[in-house]
């Protein structure tokens, strides 16, 4: 049968996410692998969700193993509220719609809003996974650039909008606390400006908030939808990096006239998320799980950013701004004019080393050849420290070429 | 913030089920239901999906927590493909993409293949979920009426192509074995001839087999999928009535190239499915779980769906043209001529009976008014009985008006 001739346009613009094709690359076992975004499932507390799992099905199973409300299991939308009001976010349940996984709320948003040829603004560097659902859509994307290490700077947003050609846009996409890739974080101020401007412009927030939990210096900055006074925000939070991304339960939060809307998109798209995934991310909170849990993970994962940020010193070429997040699972760096980490991948996997050339995570094709992302995630000290001299070598050496 | 202005198309057609907002109305606990369409979870194994749920986080944890294949958990598509094998369909574990439910595989393929104004047939009457999952993409839809208890009739088929005036179909969407609502149960020279008809006008086959396992007299039929040599056929599997909805676990299964396309879909719509799900379904294939459970579900079934039948012999007007279907959940009548089952709905609530009027199976609107969907899965049988005297008495008071 002849699929090309029956495909979508949406079909036909399909990207899978490079990321993906770039981590089967790096399955040798000797390689030290920098590249990857997903959790250490060494830091999984199985004994807690074996038990957890096995309530939710014997016990809760009449309702927990049988179809769901769309708009989600009933006592994890109450946690979500309770949850988010412990972040200084006044909602009701009812502003709470379950996902599966925080991109599926990216992926209805986009449903919602974006026409093709219609605009979407979000940072650059972004989560790749976003680019790439808006580049699927058809979407045109206006590229707002970040100011430094507090992330987006709303003069230069505001700058931008005017000097715009396009459509206007529709959505701002963001990940405010400690942004995958860059690890920005975004400051009070700025965050309550971006409101006010969105709400002036008629633009809608997506706030992205996967990583805000993995905080290494106290408790994580509230977030725009506790700001937002307007309705402006719909903020995406998620269990995958705060607990297990197995569950993939995800929650979409914000005003309910557009929530009620999202959860008739979701049930056309897969009527609703597992419904066992769902009571155990409920128990898990509701049990006090989460917070018993946080302090392991968050000790892990500031030691290995710390181990590696030391490493680092003196092995990247003069010159290299790198950043030194305050939480998440990523260090950025940016080498400067002149080097291209997508030339020099091949060399750093011969030397048993790997990153994520930084280009990828730039809407604008060619843009961010100098910058690459160093995962500290996954990796045991003692491995970081190694990965970082083999990077250093092979990156230095590009130093001449340059 | 003024959603409406920024809304897409896609956001302004969208329609909720009218099932839902239906089923709300029956909460009464006087009242005898037969308009839902889950299982009866009273039928689920809490036990034994306790055991699995436990095992399948304390000891697979590592995996069945952590992020997983974009296609699928290994395990699963291979039982899934093993399961295939035993209804006479051979395929390999790269042929199946496991969904969030069989809905999503719907989802999916609608947006690989339908832009704005495109052309989709379907039976009717069809799964409500997919009729307006189509009119939600701005789909045009050419329907297509069963001919009988043996589904649709190819001849006719071949003449309703024939006399459509719309863009040639893209997609031909049938649920072969069982039908939600009429159950009907396609023969297998049709099967073949549907799959013939499809190849020569370059239609694909979406085939949704939900019901296929709750089959009274012997094992279900073998699936389209089987018998189509030429790649015109996608079939989609779940888990929701062979077992339970609650996973939300369910699978596309058909040509490598186009499941490869689905697969990138699927990563731009939630990454992954719940993979403790899918590894708990893993777990009730390959443990011979399925098999020992579907007995009882076959026979409570098949129990309730006699004793409804019986019971409505004698009750529904003289004329009424009534299905025996071999499995599924639905018996389906039409009344005949000048009847109107959505004008006669209050006086049944009010009578403590409820059903589905038929006419929201049918995407012509107006069309199927005489008709109703009567489910007997989720209900015992001696309130069937009683139900079945209710419902009688309503309908005969319509007959006066007739």
């Amino acid at each position: 049968m002849d699929f090309d001739a029956l495909y979508s346009k949406t079909a036909r613009r399909l990207q899978p996410s490079i990321i993906r094709a770039l981590l089967k690359l790096v399955q040798d076992p000797d390689t030290i692998s920098l590249a990857g975004g997903t959790p250490d499932s060494n830091l999984f507390d199985l004994q807690r969700y074996g038990a957890i799992a096995e309530s939710a099905a014997r016990v809760q199973g009449r309702r927990s193993l049988q179809y769901g409300e769309t708009a989600g299991w009933a006592p994890l939308r109450e946690q979500v509220a309770a949850y988010l009001a412990g972040r200084g976010v006044s909602v009701t349940p009812e502003q709470v719609l379950i996902t599966t996984g925080s991109q599926q709320g990216i992926d209805l948003l986009g449903r919602l809003f974006l026409d093709e040829g219609d605009c979407v603004a979000l940072e650059e560097p972004a989560y790749l996974g976003a680019i790439l659902l808006y580049k699927n859509m058809g979407a045109q994307i206006l590229p707002l650039p970040l100011a430094d290490a507090e992330g987006l700077d709303p003069a230069q947003v505001e700058a931008a909008l005017a000097a715009w050609q396009g459509p206007k846009p529709k959505l701002l996409y963001i990940t405010p606390t400690y942004q995958n890739p860059s690890g920005a974080c975004l400051g009070p101020a700025r965050r309550q400006a971006l409101i006010g401007m969105a709400a002036r412009h008629g633009i809608l927030i997506v706030e992205d908030d996967p990583y805000a939990e993995i905080s290494f210096d106290g408790p994580p900055p509230k977030p725009l939808l506790g700001y937002d006074k307007g309705g402006s925000t719909i903020f995406l939070g998620s269990f995958s990096k705060m607990s297990v991304p197995g569950l993939r339960v995800g929650f979409a939060v914000g005003p309910l006239e557009l929530i009620q809307k999202l959860t008739i998109a979701k049930e056309s798209a897969d009527v609703c998320s597992s419904v066992l995934a769902q009571a155990v991310a409920a128990e898990f909170l509701k049990g006090g799980h989460l917070m018993a849990t946080l302090p392991t993970l968050r000790s892990a994962y500031h030691a290995r950013r710390d181990a590696l940020f030391a490493a680092l010193q003196g092995q990247l070429p003069k010159g290299t701004a790198m950043s030194k997040p305050a939480g998440g699972f990523f260090l950025w760096a940016d080498l400067g004019p002149g080097y291209d980490t997508q030339a020099c991948f091949q060399q750093a996997i011969d030397a048993k080393v790997a990153y994520v050339p930084g280009g990828v995570f730039f809407a604008r094709p060619g843009a961010g050849r100098s910058t690459l992302r160093l995962s500290f995630c996954a990796v045991e000290e003692a491995k970081l420290v190694e990965g970082a001299k083999r990077l250093g070598a092979v990156l230095r050496a590009q130093t001449a070429a340059v």
